[in-house]
């Protein structure tokens, strides 16, 4: 048997699951008070949904469930493997809010704000940072496209990283509509669109160059190339400039007013942005994107935008939508390497008893489980290497049964 | 695309989440304050691992993901089914335990008291009351062969049970190795006793007759059928008289202190009794065995017991274990329909605001967060109907920004 989890899967030890469900509980806490609620769908989806979704690149890292008995055999006898899964692991909690929201509506308000928080799986190679099987923390409104969801959900989720104690980041927001114009104005042909945006979303990694030499391998036409690259060069962009450019000014005004606001209600705590080379990868994203990146650790943290089309694909009318994704995983991982100490919660302690004592022991521990978390033991031999050993791990003090009613704290603070 | 959920998983709406999450929450914190701690393993695992561990009949049960690129072209190649599947989707959470403890030991108390709260696939069927994705919650000692952890396990499950306000039910206790001792001394053969064991579990669903029937078709002598029908006509019986029938005592003397202690911890607020027809499902029990019936619903609730082989298949050294797992589905749906109210929440209330007012109205929420859940929405053409449907959706009251700074309560007794 094998003894080690999965590539890309974690176990987490006792002390990283109290930080995660601390975590998760805080940002939960912030969600709910700012008036989202929590839902759950199945981790498991209908492949034909997740097939069809317009996840980008995601869609070729679903992890598929095989069919059974019957169905089993008789498409293994077609040959086609395409046909041997009829559902799969999500890939984000996007995809399955949409369906929910279909299937759901009439019971739910409008607009529906919704907090996710939850595992996702998505058959990357395995790398540092980058997990099979991860968490995301999302919130949504659907039923509205009134630009104060952004606001809102700008404000909720840095309100959320501010909790936490992650304080030193910028929001960054672009509007996919307003890029498209820009290419527009410097000649790309409308249909050619999303794929020049999927190009530039790679500035960051790929720098112009790079950028360059994929749209020449796409083909494009060289001076097209260059009057982009020249237009490129002369960045970063203030919207002024970039409403210069455009030929329809109202999604930059309305994406100045996010802006604007937002500033005002950040309040000097974190920065926002224009950013016009942010375009975010899934493909179903509409208009506003936006993107957290910290800036202790020069990487991105949080991502979302509106994707006004997709809850469309299951019901007959279009149902605006934006949300705000946390990326747990990068959270805990910056958390656990700074030591977060996790204030709020009661100290450990150890009953030590003599194996016949159980009863008693029991009824002590209840007497003191009001004011600690009490976890009983039957007295080793070597008190000394024991008791060292319930130090590492975490517990904050002890009491023998029998001896006196005293609990002895590891610590001088504690006491 | 289709807009349910795949058949035996569910959408939970908000107000099914927030009760589930209540009730995970209470769990959890009855038994981190008796010194369990929680932690978490993937909900994918090898597939070997899943197919070797003994899980009865929940191995046919086993979701299967498929493997990937060149491993399935080669797999499907081979022409053989059951290479197609790599991983598998956990069918409980007592195999991973095991799994995580023998990689993670080093770091880990002895013995280990461990909580697991979290979900499991089976493809079973699906009727009422029986799902393909549902939530176990588990309680494990591990390391520790001390009937102590049996006393520790129905002590802190009860009161679990107690604090979410199940308070009427029976615990139900036995030992396979007296079970077994029982068979052997009407005569069936050491090799017989686990296919008798599992005929006779199923004594409560199809009676004493088909018991019988079963064991006949099972092909076992008619005159040792004969006398172990004429045995259990007899039922139920005391641990006095399975001691006079039994030839090493030693187990009947355990389970008799388990019980006893058990009792006098329960002071009366729930029963607890040896029931020799009790086997549980699992092939991987070893000894001790139990089971929660709730006395209202006539079903059970709460199973477990001890595996002390289990961690032995991914070590060299045996580790005993014994476990008591609260099946939540069964839990979570006895406390919607009894309409269980969650006690310690905030109230949710609403603040209607004019599209134009964002910055005032996420400032007045911010005002009232400490005390409220506060959700904004933008003022409706059709107030009164807009506030009856808030009502309905479990809203507690709601203010009008700009109007005055009272919150109006939709109950009389919330004002």
């Amino acid at each position: 048997m094998k003894i080690k989890p999965l590539k890309g899967m974690n176990d987490y030890l006792p002390v990283q699951a109290e930080l995660r469900d601390y975590l998760q509980r805080k940002i939960c806490e912030v969600y709910e008070d700012s008036g989202f609620q929590r839902i759950y769908t199945p981790i498991v989806e209908d492949i034909e949904n997740l097939d069809k979704s317009e996840g980008g690149d995601n869609l070729n890292l679903i992890f598929k469930i095989m069919k059974r008995g019957e169905k089993l055999t008789k498409a293994i006898g077609n040959g086609d493997p395409s046909v041997l899964s009829d559902m799969g692991l999500r890939y984000d909690l996007t995809l399955p809010l949409s369906r929910y929201y279909a299937n759901n509506r009439a019971s739910l308000p409008t607009p529906f704000k919704v907090i996710q928080m939850d595992r996702v799986y998505r058959a990357e190679r395995p790398q540092k940072g980058r997990m099979r099987e991860f968490t995301q923390c999302d919130i949504d409104i659907l039923g509205s496209d009134s630009p104060n969801c952004e606001i809102e959900l700008i404000h909720t989720t840095a309100k959320a990283l501010l909790a936490i104690g992650i304080d030193h980041f910028k929001v960054k927001v672009n509007d996919r509509r307003i890029l498209r114009s820009v290419l527009s104005s410097v000649g790309f042909a409308e249909d050619d669109l999303d794929s020049v945006c999927i190009s530039f979303d790679k500035l960051g990694k790929i720098g112009p160059e790079g950028v360059k030499s994929e749209l020449e391998s796409k083909g494009f036409d060289d001076r097209l190339i260059g009057r982009f690259m020249e237009l490129i060069a002369h960045g970063p962009f203030s919207l002024d400039y970039v409403k210069s450019l455009v030929t329809d000014a109202g999604h930059v005004d309305g994406l100045s007013r996010i802006i604007e606001v937002s500033r005002r209600l950040a309040d000097g705590r974190y920065e926002i942005e224009y950013d016009m080379t942010l375009v975010r990868g899934q493909g179903y994203y509409t208009g506003t994107v936006f993107e957290i990146e910290s800036l202790d650790f020069n990487s991105s943290i949080a991502g979302g935008g509106r994707y006004d089309n997709l809850i469309g694909k299951f019901l007959k009318d279009d149902i605006p939508a934006v949300g705000f994704s946390i990326g747990f995983e990068r959270i805990f991982s910056i958390l656990s390497d700074r030591g977060s100490n996790i204030a709020d919660l009661k100290k450990k302690i150890v009953i030590l008893y003599d194996e016949d004592e159980i009863e008693q022991a029991v009824c002590r521990a209840e007497s003191l489980r009001d004011k600690y978390k009490v976890s009983l033991f039957i007295r080793p031999k070597k008190m000394g290497k024991f008791l060292n050993k319930l130090e590492t791990q975490g517990y904050d003090g002890f009491q023998v049964l029998g001896k006196d009613e005293k609990v002895r704290f590891f610590a001088v603070e504690d006491r």
